[in-house]
């Protein structure tokens, strides 16, 4: 029998976020990234969303390790979620692992977890695996992507990666070597599809720091500026702006805090000598010596951003004599949020710098020139998209095709798919668990569809609880029925329905005969039918109508 | 004393949407348009928001008419929740009339309302107002802006306008008008914001049916096209472009039926003889003689698209066979909602081509140079911004400022704000009752902030409802207390959590003195208090307690 290689998507097909694919082979895991997904709208009070790992729960003797790309939320997120039910080795570079280990501390892993920084260009083994790191330009520090080898030949996983030339730590992604797999035979490759929408190439990381110099240039006002806090290298540009133009730098905001100090005890950040200040100090300087970095560039509730548009910043008040930067766009879904935020700072009478104004972010990720380069690079014989919504991937199949590849040889899959290849053949039939695990406060995975959907139905029309104290011996009710409402009138002003709603209840279990009445089911269902019709003949509305009935 | 004039804008600022303003000179009240607006995403369960016309109640015997610049949503709303309250004559063009018909004929007002039909170019007496019907150019047929004559001067209020030199149906905005108003001298000006933010001009729609023709041309597939169901003129040039094809053409979905019935009706839309067909009978055609239009630009669940998308429409089945185009661009916070119906019809093989494609869709507001345009020719004495929200009128009154306006003369208000002119001056003291009232079913105003709050609350963590059956003699529970959760815990999996609940509640009723057990509030606090405080010790979560005391 051949030889199979198989790749299983356990999370970033047909979504944005929550990264993680197993690959397998001869009776050996590993598997790449550990991400986490913001939750949707209609995830009501849901906290992050993780990957269903039930398979490598399943095969936790085979794990080998687990390898990630970079430090980004939707690749590391889930890690001390998963690691709790299946304990195996991370491998990554030495700025991601300082972002792990602080997720580690904080969920008490550290001790128990085997962490091995690797750096780009160097290959670890893992069982029948190796692992070859490869460097690639994307909005983090110290991204890279993988070259999996096996006997059977060598995948090529992305990760998310752009081609920046003009990089800001130095170094463009590696092209030469992606050249070389390709000249040896790359058997499958697995890319990002993020922007796989964009004609064009992505701009250089460089292009936002020639915006913050022109915006500083001259400026005789306090300048904030948000942006994401792992975009070292944009927090680096805009402290070469300060500096350039003599002005301090203050930090807030806990995330950008936390990342600051993370990449400048690693060496990620250069910070010239005096030029960082407490933000409580920096309150002292005239108005053009001052930057504030901060964040909030998705209008974050509870971010820095957002308190000091609502004044409940306890050090910055916002005003005419700020200048506020948005360095970034929104993410698809907080357009509403963010704008929230730049119409309170315009309130204010601050002058707002966002992204229909300058040049204030670019992309981490390759548009569609930049993918086919990777294609033409690589030339492998199949092809997976990666990362990415169903037209996403569709769209960089279309591209691949357009490259000249087989159709045949590309796979759009589903998480969960197991992607089986021989070095001649590809198939996908059969399927493994996979699929959204809620983490609402310290529950992971209690709350499933059925709760949710119930929050849903409570935030749409409300609810009302009925509750009747009943005679255990004749079944008759022992006093008036007991109504409470939440989320459909407001009580003070109902007493009328309340009342009605009460003889409704009553005459329809008094309307009862006794054997039905025994039947504590039979008398919800008949209550909750008659005050489910008559509120919305009355209303319109459709609450959630839930009957208790209490035998005394 | 000097004669004065108060401008009160009841709606559409701060906000996109609920546009409203009221006139008052002379003892007498006209009020400019009538609009709703789309619920929040916070405001869980509103089906809209209209204006708080309280004031207009008030003064009802002062009201000399409404007149309404155009047919949109955001414009016309809230006119029969308004005409309930109060009633007054309607003054608008035609093609706007035959829209306010379909609303009044519904809430079944037609026969008490007086509804005038007005062209423009004409002015109607109302009271001490003299009220001119200026043509613009819009993204609806018909529009108008208004001249607003007094004997203290003339107040220009331009409704949604764009200038489009090469409208559609045939007419440039009339700035000849607006330019002869400017010479004569105009006191003040209340002008569109919507698109301020942009820069340049807003492209003729005549560019968009360039698209039409270019992605009709040599198609081979059946072609489905989505728009906007209010935009006549784009689905005259989708016809046109079907026509010129040899297509035909089928319409789908309520709203695009009916306004297609008004508008070839009365005139606005001219179909050639022929080219309209029956859903049912045109699936009998070749694909490439298929055109069907359809409601779903905004990916709104249960639209036509959306059900094509999600294979739940009766007549049409997406697949390979079909392009489907999506000639919008969607409003912010409809983002993700447009994305999940295009994932879909990928999913099924279809070739979409959306905004990122193709010229798709132009706005129907004037951006920057435009709004220049109608300030250099109408010179207000003073100007306030209208239509959007507050980062859009600061930069409109910066727009102004940079035009040469005093910044005194000119007034970013409040909805509610009492701005009162002499021909000298102008002031914004007082303020009349101005908000947000929730339509919810057939409630109107029922709904406030406290429902809308408890429906949050009750959305994030669900809730838990604890019933104590006491004795009201000795107020001793008269058996096991009784829980039932929604949205918190799935309940099959949780037996073990609610019996710890029930015992805690009935050691907490335990443990009080009797004459505290006497009080019915004393005892829910109580109980409250110790589900509360147990529950986010476990699970990190805060449901809503609701403990009920049955007294027996």
């Amino acid at each position: 029998m051949a030889e199979k290689l198989k790749i299983i998507p356990l999370g970033g097909l047909n979504e944005i976020g929550k990264n993680m694919t197993a690959y397998e082979y001869g009776g050996e895991i590993i598997v790449v990234d550990c991400g986490m997904a913001f939750p949707g709208d209609d995830m009501y009070g849901i906290d992050c969303v993780i990957p269903d790992v039930t398979y490598l729960i399943k095969n936790r003797s085979r794990l080998r390790g687990l390898f990630i790309t970079h430090g980004h939320e939707d690749h590391i997120g889930a890690i001390p979620y998963v690691l709790k039910q299946v304990n195996m080795p991370i491998y990554c570079t030495r700025f991601t692992a300082g972002l792990i280990k602080l997720k580690l501390q904080e969920h008490r892993l550290l001790d128990s977890t085997k962490l091995v920084t690797v750096e780009a260009g160097q290959t670890v083994k893992a069982g029948k695996f190796q692992v070859e790191f490869i460097h690639v330009n994307h909005s983090i520090a110290d991204s890279v992507a993988f070259a999996i080898h096996t006997r059977m030949g060598v995948v090529v996983h992305t990760g998310d990666f752009k081609i920046d030339s003009t990089p800001i730590d130095g170094e463009v992604i590696d092209l030469a070597r992606f050249g070389a797999l390709g000249k040896e035979g790359v058997l499958a490759l697995l890319a990002d599809s993020t922007n796989v929408e964009r004609p064009g190439y992505t701009m250089s990381e460089r292009m936002v720091g020639k915006t913050f110099q022109r915006q500083f240039t001259g400026c005789k006002q306090r300048i904030i500026v948000t942006t994401f806090a792992s975009n070292v290298h944009r927090i680096q540009q805009i402290i070469d702006a300060a500096a350039a133009c003599g002005r301090k730098v203050a930090v807030t905001g806990r995330s950008m805090e936390n990342i600051m100090k993370v990449s400048t005890e690693l060496g990620y950040m250069k910070i010239p000598k005096g030029v960082l200040m407490d933000i409580n100090r920096i309150k002292g300087l005239p108005p053009q010596q001052q930057v504030i970095i901060t964040t909030g560039s998705q209008g974050e509730e509870m971010s820095a951003l957002y308190r000091m548009a609502f004044s409940t910043h306890k050090q910055i008040d916002i005003g005419p004599q700020d200048k506020v930067i948005i360095s970034a766009s929104a993410i698809p879904g907080n357009e509403v949020t963010v704008g929230r935020v730049i119409n309170e700072l315009f309130r204010k009478g601050a002058d707002v710098v966002y992204d229909k104004a300058d040049m204030l972010h670019v992309s981490g990720h390759a548009c569609q020139e930049e993918l086919k380069i990777i294609h033409a690079l690589t030339k492998p014989k199949f092809f997976i998209p990666l990362h990415g919504e169903q037209r996403m991937l569709q769209i960089h199949k279309r591209v691949a095709e357009a490259m000249g590849m087989d159709p045949r040889n590309i796979c759009v899959a589903e998480n969960g798919s197991v992607i089986e290849l021989t070095t001649k053949h590809m198939k996908c039939e059969a399927s493994v668990p996979a699929g959204e695990v809620f983490v609402d406060g310290s529950g992971v995975g209690e709350v499933g569809a059925v709760v949710l959907n119930d929050r849903k139905l409570l935030a749409e029309d409300g609810m009302v609880v009925v509750v009747l104290s009943m005679s255990s011996h004749d079944h008759r009710l022992l006093c008036e029925p007991e109504i409470v409402t939440r989320g459909f009138v407001y009580v003070k002003e109902s007493e009328e329905l309340l009342q009605e709603l009460r003889e409704l209840a009553m005459s329809t279990v008094d309307g009862m005969a006794a054997r039905r009445r025994k039947d504590d089911n039979e008398v919800c269902r008949a209550v909750r039918s008659a005050v489910s019709s008559y509120l919305y003949k009355h209303t319109k509305r459709s609450p959630m109508i839930i009957p208790m009935v209490t035998k005394l």
